[in-house]
Parts: structure tokens; C-alpha cells; sequence
């Protein structure tokens, strides 16, 4: 149980809604214009590339948000049918593999739908969260596909400000570490970037296993809230937070118990796009030895029509 | 039936098996190196965005190859659950709604695995096509994934070129009518483009509807074989094709009856990376509008463990 | 559109909500004590048995409700993952295949759960239609599966009955043909028999084709609403309607233009199961032959937890 | 690792190859004629009925095979879709919810085909095991599935027998244990007779949890490998070995070491049916309530089109 409830945390808190017209459904993407992508496009320097989605269906597991499960890929056609012949060759004798996948659509490097999360009703721009029944009816993840999330963006790698290899189960940071570790970085955060946080937390999944991951009680390290944090990403207008958690931010605010806050402060609240469970390790291990912490992102989530989020392969252009 | 093979059709053609090692899984992909991705950076010059991906569950139904059948995306728990009292709010009243996937790794918008198609039992670089057997033991399309597709690219717009608003059912072009809608658009190839090809197909489903998308025999518009054709790939390095149609050719070789025959001349032989299903009416009104048809494109797959190919929202950045 | 609401069209029409308290899901189910599992035993003389299911996964394709699509079932695992060392045998040599199945609940041969279809915002029993949202919360189909469906049946072939091979589309038939062809079989029909009704439609399919069995509008034959059916069907508390259509009934009722309206006469209202898709050529090839159109119905759906429906494979014992 | 292989093992052990035909798939379901049938009606005396299988998509989860998951059940349509403006309802009124099922086919209560395991290459009646590439050319559970199992059945409830709520994990038991629970229980195993045997293991899954029922290494209790054991099967002709554990027999052999030898030498070689994690606690209570352990059994699964397995839903009929 928690102290307070999200809503009586947030009385008073900002909120976007109706800045970008009552039918906006991309919030602080908006921010993101042809300028900011030529901003971004200054940012890059040697041409260095680094991916920064997660293996879907990686032999040792995908990380997930309890309660949902791993991708199954399986083939629905391969060599082994035609040796066994299930299947003819083409005309001509064209032969092909296919495959086929179920998988939850936020169960790996995703965009979350402005309209994933919500308290009191309403999501994102104030529609009701009925809309969500059967499919999201506003403000899902489709419009930010179709927009592309493309900007300059800087990594703030507190894993190694702090000095370790992952930050620990339930650790916490707040705005004025994510300065700090920015000036450790030399690096200006200016207003409109993507922010791109690394805490280390994924690569615990694959090196320590799902019982160093999930521990006892599910408690990601990450972002906790608080009213200065708030207020400084809707001055600093940050479009997007992206980081190697599942959920971009403490599970638990330990302050009140509330599970998971800044989704509705930020994301519902604000507008804030939020891309998670990327991985940040080569890119962050890059930027380290080159002292580059600033880069194009370019990333677009899949087109899911009414989804409440979608995979994502983000690029980062150096 | 077709009245060659393709094994005869491509006998003497040619191949860049081992010219990036015995272990290459990306074939072509190896020439976009981080001087090319400058050179696409270079390209840039308003910040204007399109993203290329088609929509996933559109309510018109999702093109795909005969045999394939659309993702059925549905809610694991939205709005209705909590009234419904199935799902219960967080500690502090988050709710949040989440959805789960079925679908063809191939059945959108996606990267070919260079292991996808073969003959005469070897896929790409010469590996055994028993590979491919229980997912994609090599040239899968996760090193693609993890590489990232980002170069620069041009778009050539064959159904403008031929003032169509789309090309018909087993319409085909050559080498030579890519040369001339180059020229006519005042760009030129230039080696190691990425090549968008525009044909106007993919419309033709949600505006048409499948009867007049499949016919009464399946058979997309596109580039056809030629050897001419493929000896232009290879001396130009392209790295990528990439077209609005399901196959990137056409889909029965008008000469042999071959089925399908550029994905073994330029895929499995010379390593070209297929990207599949754009939607490319946006951009190419937007190129027609202002005559810049190249562009910095930025495409990575999702990156599926042993995948026969991946699903990816491009962008165009001009 | 139809001509009147099916609120309207049954109005007045009897109820037997409440008549087996106010916590009941099985309805008409009740009728099927332990004595009329006697009565059904009682049925069999030759031990012949048949199996009523459809084929899930045929190659033919699957006969579904429009908008349903057929099963898909892939390999998880075969001899070809031994052969290409995806898989290892297990210790002292065990190798297995194993599969994976993507499926309608209600996509072949099934009993539909009492809530599956409502009017008026209220399910069976008088339950509230919100019970339905995220699963089954009242009327499911486990209930249903967890008693089992075990008594004597009656198999009424219409089809043989007009001297057809099969009933034509929109072909409807009433309770006075019920009686006339049950006379004709030299059967009667007692309270509380199962009825099995075999219209020839199924086979339809799978012998001409999909373009056969879809039509322009599909328009399945069978039963149509008359208040004198629905008072048959009361007084001769019937537990179990099966047939061999997707629906049962005629999917449009000719006079008003409801659609699917003994689903609610008999379903929501009555209580009376529906068991659909059903196989019947081979066993109703057997009783015109032997004359013997009674025997023992024993089928249990899937026990699918909170289920709109679950699939079946009757067996009839003759 | 074993100290022998299954193949040294079954050196010699007998096999009913060829025995029903070069063409033969159902094996030991061939025993179950008419005649036994019959037989099997002919055990009814009260009329009660049992359903044994388990709950599919049940809260506590469901057990299967470590490998395999858990069924994912969804809502394609409910009440909530039509609150939400997502579906309209039918003209004239008639609204419905319906469901889709993701799932192992062997992941819940199931009959396996005969080909599911092997070794030496070779599946039931001496096919190539290559027949299980891309779905089971041969030994499919289609068959089973169209003939339907039906029969006289005696419940031997070793559990019980041993005085005990359930086995332990990796407790064995042979033939004389099985002709001394019969004995305890006054009740005569006949030539033909279906097994039906309880351990009790099941409902440790869902009173104790995954982790008691998984353990640190899975180790089911069970039947264990016996040149008599074998013998005594195929003098008695048994069609069916039915049990309430996920694989019917002791995870691991403790004299060998090899896994699963009974899949082996039972339904490979002699084309014993194995109808798996059946639940019997029900069935086992009133059977010691009134002393009656015999009853007619009838199960089909579903007719999967080459399925290595298929769920049912059996019926005791008492």
C-alpha cells in the first residue's frame, strides 16, 4: 500500500494538456521540429552507429515487466520442409525460411503510448481513459510512429558517475545528479534533448540472471519523483526519456509507496515520451573513451495501430 | 513452371561469397561505413522527417505475401478491466493498459535476413541451407539489427517517372529505366546508395483493396532480372534495395517464369540487404514538391534471435 | 438493418433465468442428472462410436464466423532441430517434437459459454453484460466443461430429410420440421435429448470451397426464431442444441432481419447450450444406413478459464 | 548424463511394429473395438459423470513440461468494446464477446501422438523420425483424435494406496505396485482396461505452488522403467496409460539416469496411448466413497491436423 495516492501526490502538479490542441496525441514530440533535427544532425561527428534495441527472444531470456512473458518465435517454414516435403520449391526452385512471433508489444525496447498510463481516469490530454478499452482510441503509440522521434540526444551514464558497473536494485536519482553526472561528462544538457540515462540495470538480466533481476520484490533503480524534477523537464521541454529499465524509474517512489509516478507526472502529466529497455552498454563504453556524449537519435517505433506502445530499434549516429 | 531454373538462369552470375570472410552474416552492409554515414549526414539539408514503415492492423487489413495472413494485435488489460474489477490499480492508482502481438516477422514493412531465400542448398556466403532449419543459424537478420542501416539513399520514383499514380500487376523495369528516372529527377546513383524505389503498389491495396492488390495470380510490378541488372549492383555496391511492393521484384520473371529470381542474383549472391513494404507516398510527394529525392536513411530491424527478417519503421531525414 | 430490435422481437418471450438459482452458468445443463446419463447409456447397442470434431488446421483452411481466422500451428521443435543442433536429446538419447497453437476459442467445433451473446446490457441468468469484459467474470464456458455434457442424443438430418445432399444458404427450417423429420427417422425426440442437427452446410467448405460456403453475404440455413420453437424448446427443456454451421441458426432470421436471434431466445434467455461446427457426415451416414438415430453424447469443452467458448471433440457411441 | 543409452536400454524390448499394417498411426487404440466399448458402457451404474482435465489459462498458472509456458488467453471482443465505440452491435441488437487462445498443444490435459518421442531415428511403427519435420507427416494425433477413446478404465489410486496425499518427487512404482493397489482396491485389471493412475503430484502445483511442484531439478514421481514392467503392457494389451503428472512416468530413471524411457518403450514400441496431467482428485474421491474403480472413459482430443499431442477434456462415467 502506498502512503498517498498518485493523485493526491500530483495535486497541483503541471500538466501540457490542451498546449498542443485538444486533439494532440504526441505531446512533447512536438517539440521536435525540422530544427531540432538539423540540431541533432550537428551533433554528429565521426559516423559511429550503435543500435540500441534488446535480442527479442534471446537465448537467456528477455527482460520483462512482471506479469507479462517472453517473445515465442517459431518458424512456419525452413529447409527441414522441404527436405520433409511439407513444402515445394517455387517455380524455378526458389526456396525460403519464414517465421512468426507472439510477443507483447512492450515486452522489449519500446515506445510507450502517451495513453499506457493513467490515475483518475484520464489519460494524456485529458481523454478518457475508456478509450483505451479494446484498443487505444487516443492517443496511442501510432502518431509518434508516424512522427519518428529524431533529435539530438545525451547520454548521462549514472552507472559510471557513481563508479559502479549497474546502480543497485531500488537506487534512486533525481535532477540534480542527472546535472552532476552531466558536468562530471562535460556535457550541456540543453532544452529539447533526449535524454538517454544509463543505470547499467539491463545488462544485470544477462550477466546475473532473472533472480539478480526480479529479486524478492521487483525494485528497479531509476529517476524518483519530486516536484523539482518535474518542473525542470517541462521548462528544459525534454521531449523524450530513454533509459535501460523497464520502466524508466524507480518502481516504487520510496518516499509514499506509489508504483511508478513519473508516468503519470512526465508521461501522462507532461507528454514526455518514454523509451524503454534500451541497451546502452556499447554505446555508453563509445562515449566514455571518446568523451562524446551527444549524438543523433533516430528512432521510430513499429506503426501498431491503437497500441498502447511498440518495439523500437533505436539508432544513435555519433 | 518456369522453363529454366534458377540455378541455370544465374549459372556464371556473379558472387561476393567470402569477399567479407567465411563468417559475413551482412554481405553488402559492409559497405556503409561510417565515412558513408557521413556522407548520408551530408545529404540533410531542411530537418524534414518521414517515416517509411507501413501501419500494423490497419483497419483495411496489412498487405502481405500470399500464405502470410496479418497480425492479430489484442489488449492484455486496458480501462475495461478495471471497471470490470479482472485488474486492480497499483499501490496509488496507477493504471495502464497493455496489448500483445501475433504476427509474420515478415508480415509489415521488414528487413530480409540474407539467409532468407536460397537454391541449390547454400544460402548466403555459402552457408548450408540446413541453417536455416529451427530459426536462422547464420545470416540471420539479428547482425543486420545490430548494425544499423544508415547511408544515404536515393529515391527513385518509377511510377512518377512513368506518370502513373501506380505501376500495374507484372509491370517490370530494368537497369536502364532506374538511369533514366534518375536523370529525369536531375540526381545521380551514386556507389553505395541505399535505393528506394517507388512503385506506387502499395497503395493500390488500401486504396483498391486485396482484389485488385493480389488478382487473380499474385504478381507485383518491379525490377526484373537481368544480368546487366546485377553486374550494376555489384560494380555499384549498392548496400540496400528497398521498394513499396511485398517482393522488391517482380514476382514471376516474364522471360523463364522463374519465381522471383533478384532475391537469389542479388541477395544470396551479392549480399544486398532487401527492405520491403515501405510506404513511400508521403516522401516521394514531398521529393516531387521540392526535387531532393536523396536523403539520409535510417533503418534498423528489431533484432530477432534467428530471424528469417524483422519488422522496421524507416526514416527519411532530408 | 433489421426491422425490429431482437429486444423488441422477444418480448415476452419466456425466461428460465433464476430457475436454478440466482448463481447458475450452465443453465438447461441442469437437466442432464445422473438419470438421464442412464437414459443415455441406455442408448447404445453396437459400440460404434464417431468423433463430431472438425479439423483444426486444415489443409483445406478452417470454417470460421467471419471476421475469425483459422488456427495457426507451428513446430516448436521436430527431428530438424536434432539434425541442425538447434536442440540436444535429452540424457540416454529422447528426442521429441513439440507445437504450439494460435487459435479462436470459438474457431472450430466449440460450446459456446451461456454469456457469449446478450442484449439489452444483461447476459444469462440475468447477469450483468460488463461481466464479460476481460474474460468471462460470470456464464463462462468452464463451468460448462468442468460438468461435462453426457446424455442421450437425437440426430435430426434435415439434409437427408429434403433429399439433398446439403441445405442451401439462408435455407431455414422451424419445429414443426423438426417433428416431420424426426418422424420420418422413426424416432422420437424425448424431453431433455440432446438435438443434433445436421444440415449438410459444413461440408459445403470443404468440398466446394470458401467462395461457396461465404457467399456474397454469409448466410448460414438452420433453425429460425418462431415463438413456437422457443416454447418447444421450454417445455421439452432441451439442454443442447448442436449442429453442423457455425452459428446454428440461420444467420439472418428472413422475417425481421435480427441477426443470430435464438442465440438469445435460446442461449441468453433458456439456457440451452450451443454446441456448433460440428462433423456429422459420417455419423449420419451411419444412422440412415442402421436406422438408428439415438445414442449416447458425450463431450466436454476445453476447460478454458473464463472462456467465451472452448473447443470440443464429441464423441457419439451408437 | 545416462550410464546407458535408451537404445542399450531397450535392447531387445519388444516392439508391436507392423503389427496393425505398415500404415498403422493409433497403435495400441486398436485394441479398443466395439467390443470394448461395450464392455466399457457396460461398467456405467450410477450415472455420475467426471470431467479430467485441467483448468486451461488457470490463476495460479498452468503446469506443463519445463520448456514450455502457459496458455495466454485473450478478449478479441467484449462488452467493453461496444461501451467504446470499438464494435457495433449486429443489426438488431445482438452483442457477443469472444477470445483467442496462444498455446502449447501438449500444455495442459492432452493425448500424445504416438511419433512425439523417439530415438534410433525412428518414431512409432518404424517411420523416419524425419516425418516430424514441420508437423507430423505420420503419427499424428489426427488419427486418435478421429478414432476417439473409448473404454473400460479402472483407476488405480496410488496415492492412496501408499497412504499418502501424493508421491514425492521422483517416487517410483512397477508393475506388482500396480496389481497391489488393484488388489487393495478389490478391483481386477483386465486385458484392455484403460490406466488410470493418480499420484496425486497435479494438485501439488496448484495447493503447494510452482516452486514445490518444479523443485530444483524436475523429478516427477511415477512409473519407472522395467524389462516386466514393458511385458506386462503388452500381454495386457493396454491402449491407454493415463496419469496425473505431466509426462505419465518418473522424470529421470534412477537406475540409468536416462530421461523418459517408458515415452520409449510403452508408445514408441508398442503404440501405448499416453493421455497426460490429468485431474483425478475429484474421480479419486468418489471412487474411495463408494468403492466403485472402474468406469467407462471417454476422451478425444482435438482433431489437430499433424499435432504432436492435442488437449481433451475426458469424461468418467461412473
Amino acid at each position: 500500500m502506498s502512503r498517498v495516492t498518485v493523485s493526491e501526490l500530483l495535486q497541483g502538479a503541471p500538466k501540457n494538456w490542451g498546449k498542443w490542441g485538444p486533439e494532440d496525441e504526441i505531446g512533447s514530440l512536438n517539440y521536435l521540429t525540422p530544427e531540432e533535427v538539423l540540431r541533432g544532425v550537428r551533433s554528429v561527428r565521426s559516423g559511429k552507429t550503435f543500435t540500441l534495441g534488446a535480442v527479442i527472444g534471446h537465448p537467456k531470456g528477455d527482460p520483462v515487466w512482471p506479469g507479462r512473458t517472453g517473445a515465442m518465435k517459431l518458424m512456419t517454414q525452413d529447409k527441414g520442409h522441404y527436405l520433409s516435403h511439407k513444402v515445394d520449391a517455387a517455380p524455378g526452385g526458389l526456396e525460403y525460411a519464414d517465421d512468426y512471433i507472439t510477443m507483447f508489444l512492450q515486452g522489449t525496447t519500446q515506445f510507450d503510448a502517451l495513453g499506457h498510463t493513467w490515475y483518475d481516469d484520464q489519460i494524456w490530454n485529458g481523454y478518457d481513459a475508456k478509450e483505451t478499452i479494446g484498443g487505444m482510441g487516443k492517443a496511442s503509440v501510432l502518431p509518434i510512429a508516424e512522427h519518428g522521434v529524431v533529435g539530438r540526444a545525451v547520454l548521462l551514464d549514472m552507472a559510471r558517475h557513481r563508479g559502479k558497473p549497474s546502480l543497485s536494485a531500488g537506487e534512486t536519482f533525481g535532477v540534480e545528479d542527472l546535472l552532476a553526472c552531466a558536468a562530471s561528462q562535460n556535457v550541456d544538457i540543453e532544452p529539447h534533448d533526449i535524454l538517454v540515462i544509463r543505470t547499467g540495470w539491463l545488462k544485470v538480466f544477462y550477466e546475473q540472471g532473472p533472480e539478480a533481476f526480479y529479486g524478492k520484490v521487483f525494485n528497479e533503480p531509476g529517476l524518483t519523483y519530486s516536484p523539482e524534477l518535474v518542473d525542470w523537464f517541462q521548462r528544459m521541454e525534454i521531449p523524450v526519456l530513454a533509459t535501460d529499465t523497464i520502466a524508466n524509474e524507480t518502481t516504487v517512489e520510496p518516499e509514499t509507496g506509489v508504483v511508478l509516478p513519473l508516468h503519470n507526472a512526465l508521461m501522462r502529466n507532461l507528454g514526455v515520451l518514454f523509451n524503454e529497455i534500451l541497451w546502452l552498454e556499447d554505446l555508453a563504453d563509445d562515449c566514455a573513451a571518446d568523451g562524446q556524449y551527444t549524438f543523433l537519435y533516430v528512432g521510430a517505433p513499429l506503426k501498431i495501430y491503437r497500441g498502447t506502445g511498440a518495439p523500437v530499434n533505436p539508432v544513435a549516429i555519433k
